[in-house]
């Protein structure tokens, strides 16, 4: 609870632009996922530094829990207030601060989206390319260390995050990084707060790297008789050192799901989506050495698709995915999973996790981004049916050991919220302590997103 | 201190492998740099990660300091034992535990050399690129964020640690990382522990990521009548996205004592000495690139040297650079700067620092990593003549300045150890005060390298 003398110093400090709406607690108590509604006291709109200090600086007098929110599109109900209190809505910060063409770099504040960006980015010949296929706040893709679709090859959020500001528990502004490319100096704590899911401090503006837009870039799709063969030809073509923008998995439900719900006519077998950037000469080598590689495994040949609106639709169909297999049962909600192996053990996971599904009573169709060894069971689930959502989380937990088992980890990229918090002692025994000891040191009153990451 | 009984605990611990000679206190006791020497009271050499930890209990139970040691490389007295206690030194650690060539990543002790390493790639066709020029200990580089002339194609130490084992200051052995080439598992311990300099644990174990051993590797020399244009040629090569494998500065003070040193015959110009890999094809198509860069800025033809006991001689030479700017003055020692800009500053910076060496006393080659930005002026001093040195560390604070002016910071690979504390609040502000919560948290007797990074 909010005293009502709280809010009206915080709505002091944020001029009015602060809410106890049903429509906005509702709106900010909602997750993508399976976890059910569970509303904030209140929901702050900030549109300063100034004013995220200041209502910090309240909050944390007064043991008032705070959460960032950005596009409210994580997967692991990061931004539920499951302790109550304050829900701070980054929307109204979401400009582009500065792009330094020269130096490719970018300053914009937390609720930016990754394709507001892109729309300003687009005359400059530059390009930010993370991609979690959800148009996600860039502010909300630095907290749960994002990456998707081009991962493979230019990184991950913990690669494109060069510095930032952030609120501290008691009100503190921090910058962290520099706009140099590398630096020694002290503890990375740039790294140390991408990924942190709000539970360390609030970022207020981010200097993101950006890259040069290919000159040419190419899709394609192919299909495989199964599944194995789809996954070793992936695994062939990261280990051949081809240099991917994007390749993607489906299998043969996740195919059938992205049919029904955008009207497509795939076969219904295991498909790869990929991506080529690069120079014209680049990329036709770059398909064709593809080309040959899928031959090996028996897959299909493959149409490119050079034209810019040819890809964006098999593109906006794979970041549908995710939707389309919701609507493969009415009213379902999805238990995500999202492990990442070694690539070397990618086949043995896909098929192992396939397997299981398979003997299970659950739907799930499986789909990733497995040129980086993360893959995807969308396990859906009748949100009141109990005994489904417990099968849901035991396949779920049989993938976490799994992936453990190969050397890899139970989150590639959706972070660890309250869904996924019963699998860090397994991924990180001692380590998970550590973590711990940075959350009280850097917020003693455990304000900062409680419930979250941490024990 | 180590009171005698504590001592003989150690002993028993390490069966024998601790000493207190006078040669290996003053071996360990020695900067590469104008730092006095400093004499730790013991130097330990475990063999296992179990007698680290048995250690580390024992002098945590004892309040005894503990330093990590590698080669004894680092440049701002990383390793010296400031506040007494024991220096623990990994040669005995040395091993390659496994090389997992389809994943492209390798396991290693702390103690092995990075050219240890390549040496037992060789036939494997991959390599760990990082290269910081100095034969570094892996762990050493590891807790310097080392780089070095391959960062600007290959990242640095953050980039290619995949995950650690580490004994933290009660002796508690944790793992952080995975052999996934991604994880949004909770706060990136890797990244935390990467550039500690051993302030919050010491490392037993590591995770690399090799990279491809190139089909075709050239090198490149060049010279130019003026530094301003050859700093101008890096940062067009940077801007038009030439993936330069290397791409280094030297000054003409520099190649003089190059010359000097490695009886070369440089002409008395500013130098670039470049490498490309890649195909064949890339290769020549990058050299022919840069080659009308360096035309356009006014710079020589240069020859390509492809034969690969050619380019060993120029790396070899350039990797002496240090030492043969030390021997331009008989008994000098040197305090060396280590500045990264963001790319548009560089000439800049390059130029305000050669003027206001000019205008000093001291003499002062500059040279470095420029493609990422990073450059270095050796400021050669008496070591028994404190107003030298005074004047040194002026012109060395000044550059400092002048990396944050212009958005950048004040090292970008050698750390901080004692040399650059005075830095740190000018570069980070508040958030040095978050690294010493974070160092109080993780290390609440400050035993492990205490006095070095944080305040």
């Amino acid at each position: 609870m909010i005293p009502d003398t709280v809010f009206s110093a915080l709505s002091t400090v944020l001029e009015g632009r602060i809410s106890r709406s049903k429509h906005d607690l509702e709106h900010h108590g909602r997750s993508e996922t399976w976890f059910p509604l569970t509303l904030p006291d209140a929901v702050a709109y900030p549109q300063t530094t100034a004013e995220v200090s200041q209502m910090m600086k309240i909050c944390h007098a007064h043991d008032i829990p705070v959460i960032g929110f950005g596009a409210g599109t994580s997967l692991e109900g990061q931004t539920l207030a499951t302790e109550g209190g304050l829900v701070v809505d980054f929307s109204r910060m979401d400009r582009v601060l500065r792009i330094n063409d020269a130096d490719m770099d970018a300053v914009v504040q937390p609720g930016l989206t990754r394709e507001a960006l892109n729309l300003e980015l687009r005359t400059t010949g530059l390009m930010f390319p993370v991609d979690p296929g959800a148009n996600a706040s860039l502010g909300g893709m630095a907290m749960t260390r994002a990456s998707g679709t081009t991962a493979v090859r230019y990184g991950t959020m913990r690669d494109n995050v060069l510095g930032l500001e952030v609120v501290l528990a008691d009100g503190t502004v921090i910058h962290t990084g520099t706009r140099a490319r590398k630096s020694s100096a002290g503890y990375d704590l740039t790294a140390l707060f991408v990924g942190s899911e709000g539970t360390l401090g609030l970022v207020t503006e981010m200097t993101l790297r950006l890259h040069g837009q290919p000159e040419a870039i190419s899709a394609a799709v192919c299909s495989f008789a199964e599944l194995g063969p789809a996954v070793e030809a992936v695994i062939a073509t990261i280990q051949a050192g081809l240099p991917m923008a994007r390749i993607e998995f489906l299998d043969t439900r996740s195919v059938e799901a992205v049919n029904l719900y955008s009207g497509s006519h795939f076969p219904l077998r295991p498909h790869l989506f990929v991506e080529f950037h690069g120079s014209e000469a680049a990329v036709a080598e770059q398909a064709a050495l593809f080309g040959e590689i899928v031959r090996d495994f028996g897959g299909s040949d493959f149409d490119r698709a050079t034209k810019a609106e040819d890809r964006s639709a098999l593109w906006t169909m794979r970041h549908h995915a995710y939707w389309a297999c919701l609507a493969l049962r009415k009213g379902a909600k999805a238990v995500v999973t999202d492990i990442c192996v070694p690539i070397s053990r990618l086949a043995a996971a896909v098929e192992e996790t396939a397997a299981d599904i398979a003997a299970s009573s659950i739907d799930g169709p499986i789909l990733g981004h497995v040129g980086d060894g993360n893959f995807h069971a969308i396990l859906l689930v009748d949100p009141e049916d109990a005994g489904e959502i417990a099968e849901a989380k035991r396949l779920a937990a049989r993938m976490a050991d799994r992936a453990l088992a190969h050397g890899g980890t139970v989150t590639g990229e959706h972070g660890i919220g309250i869904g996924k918090k019963p699998l860090m002692e397994a991924e990180h025994g001692g380590g998970w302590a550590v973590m711990g000891q940075i959350k009280a040191a850097l917020d003693p009153k455990n304000i900062l997103n409680p419930g979250k990451l941490v024990r």
